[in-house]
């Protein structure tokens, strides 16, 4: 049962807002009714709050004061990002009560875009986890199965995009946070080069790796909200040189069908290997020692109020030794300029986003081992190295979505939204 | 026994090179003759090396080509800084045989200034010490008390200045390395601004906090050396304002004959309370995960080459954990935010060097406990912030050197030697 939004674009919903065929408070009123409670997609859902926006919005527009491709959209908001006068739960019992002060910066900027606030989405508690599954409000649930995973940490905003209850989401991305829930729900999820969207007023993660993206069905509406969301604006001419150079990243397992499936779309892409669980090794350092200094007091004082699995991951990663901390900064700064070097050869880097589908919520390990190191296994490299990466949807396997990203050198962005915007057309 | 060049200065020196009352063959003469074995302030004498440098700098002075202030002057190194052609020891069996392949580039400015290197100077092992009693080639030994620690790990280079050796050295400063042993030799010391004097060439002990300084007898022969290694050139006008304010910094113990003996230099000084314990804390967190980064294929593969309290104090600094690395990065810049906002009330800030007088070597602890942290206790704050810092003699105390510490903002370099000459004059 898809919610209103399915099938339905930014470019689309701006066309009938502006000609009269809808209004922003009936995009709200479709938002609500799309919400379906069983996939948990949504930790708080704002009714007055939106209707307030979308009242606005609606007058706004009539008046002819246009705020640009996301005035009177329903959008969500993850629930570790800030938005005034609502709960920031974190997925966490340890936030329980807690209400938000003031907008984080990126809601800021949601609110003077004239976009209305449907509510704040499910996270992975602390959005430390790749799985959507471990939360005090409970896991988002995939709407291609509901007994399966969500991917995650933005698990919500992705359930709730996929199912069509909004047409765009915002979620955060620390190891692909944005891009493994969007290729496990079959939508398209961006994360731009670090800093390009601040992250003042998002509950910190690991600060070196912490970013904002977006959630969206297609890689344009995706571009449509970074240009929003992100500095500088972008130009988005569409440049796409004939030529395009693509490397096929390989270096880490994958399921064969899934490697299959996704390679179809690039290609005439060069297979290149990298050192990916290394990466995932400098990413796990210097994550875990960002993670525990972050939650320390919380692991000394309460530690019953996390769930379990957080609180065993939390200690475990509190054992890091912090000169393998100053190691992975410093291997870090390498595979920077490695990485650096092959983007002279090639214009962007694809891959599966996922070498997997989606799991049964609550199994641990899956057909590559464990579940939570697969899940980050081809995106935590771009973390580590701040690169723009896009996850777009790539078909299906074994009737689950799979997804292609596809990465390139910061201030290229528009070059991948090209890009994935031709392979999904 | 003094050495020639004790009250000797720069100023001194230069003008007898330039009048013909000496030749640059002639110090380095004076120089080699000054050396006594018994100090322990050499770990290589380069004979040859010198010979052949004085021989050029001699003519041309003699035919007018002009360096400088240190043209045809003898200058020790520290033994961790590589001076091409000759052993960089790093006072450890480690590099027993390494001969270092090219100059420093702090070295590569002192033979553009026309410096004579007469040797390379005992370290403490490896830097990793404040009391200059660890190492391959044995404790350099304070001039005033052959059985009391030089301190360190700058031992070698200040022992070589206090007992007339060479009129200056050069040392590295990563928590007080060269302002330690220059007060308890009774010399001048200088570490300017983090990243003012390049570090390239230098054996790192803790990138966050490595320093490279200068020893010599004065305050006036410290800042003409900075003005040759240092970036940017500063003026040299004197500018110290009437009403210059000086705070003197308390909050650490020191031996009350110390505190009395050094304060009586500032009588002016408001004391200021600053929570140095908590600085140390930060400084060793960063310091021990940085060192033991530096090491760790050292201490796995071969630890028996270590002198055993350095293994020791490696293998202890490698449990820090991680996240405390990343907290004391962060509360680091609450510090340096707390610090500058003192600095809009104090230009300079004044404390002793050390809070002791020099301990007998062997001795583990001393008036105030363990040694090593209280050698410590007065200086690292100033390499966590990055501050200039300069060390003046400040008379005697039992019949030993005591030092007075000054502080200023990096920029203002000038002001703390001004301020220096006159208290010393």
């Amino acid at each position: 049962m898809a919610g209103f939004f399915a099938g339905r674009t930014l470019d689309g919903l701006g066309r009938d807002l502006r000609s009269g065929a809808a209004t922003a408070p009936g995009l709200l009123d479709r938002a609500l009714e799309s919400i379906d409670p069983s996939l948990n997609a949504f930790a708080t859902v704002d009714v007055e709050g939106a209707a307030a926006a979308a009242r606005t919005a609606g007058e706004e527009l009539a008046a002819g004061r246009d705020r640009g491709p996301l005035h009177g959209v329903p959008v969500a908001v993850k629930d570790i990002i800030d938005v005034a006068g609502l709960p920031t739960g974190m997925g966490s019992a340890h936030f329980a009560g807690h209400v938000a002060g003031r907008d984080a910066a990126c809601v800021e900027a949601l609110r003077a875009a004239g976009a209305v606030i449907v509510g704040k989405t499910t996270t992975h508690e602390f959005a430390y986890g790749a799985s959507g599954d471990t939360a005090v409000n409970g896991p988002s649930r995939n709407p291609h199965d509901p007994s399966r995973i969500s991917g995650g940490s933005s698990g919500g905003s992705a359930v709730a995009v996929a199912a069509g209850m909004v047409p765009l989401a915002i979620g955060t991305d620390t190891g692909g946070s944005v891009r493994i829930p969007a290729a496990l729900c079959g939508i398209s999820g961006f994360k731009p080069a670090y800093g390009e969207i601040p992250t003042g007023g998002v509950f910190p993660l690991s600060t070196s790796f912490d970013h904002v993206g977006v959630l969206a069905a297609t890689p344009a509406d995706c571009r449509t909200a970074y240009r929003v969301l992100g500095r500088p604006a972008h130009g988005g001419e569409s440049r796409l040189p004939d030529g395009i150079r693509v490397a096929w990243i390989e270096g880490t397992p994958v399921a064969p069908d899934v490697a299959e499936t996704v390679r179809r779309l690039v290609p005439g892409a060069d297979a290149v290997r990298l050192d990916l669980p290394e990466l995932r090794r400098i990413f796990a350092a210097i994550q875990d020692s960002e993670a525990c200094e972050v939650h320390a007091e919380r692991v000394a004082d309460a530690p019953e109020l996390f769930q379990p699995v957080t609180l065993d991951r939390l200690r475990r990663a509190g054992e890091t030794r912090g000169w393998r901390f100053v190691r992975a900064a410093r291997e870090r700064t390498r595979y920077a300029a490695e990485v650096a070097d092959l983007m002279r050869r090639y214009e962007v880097l694809a891959s599966p986003t996922v070498p997997i589908v989606a799991p049964e919520i609550g199994r641990p390990d899956c057909e590559l081992g464990p579940v939570q190191p697969a899940l980050l296994s081809l995106t935590c490299a771009w973390n580590v190295l701040g690169l723009p990466a896009l996850s777009v949807p790539a078909g299906t396997v074994r009737g689950l979505p799979a997804g292609l990203q596809l990465v390139t050198r910061a201030g290229d962005e528009d070059l991948l939204f090209d890009l994935a915007e031709r392979i999904t057309a």
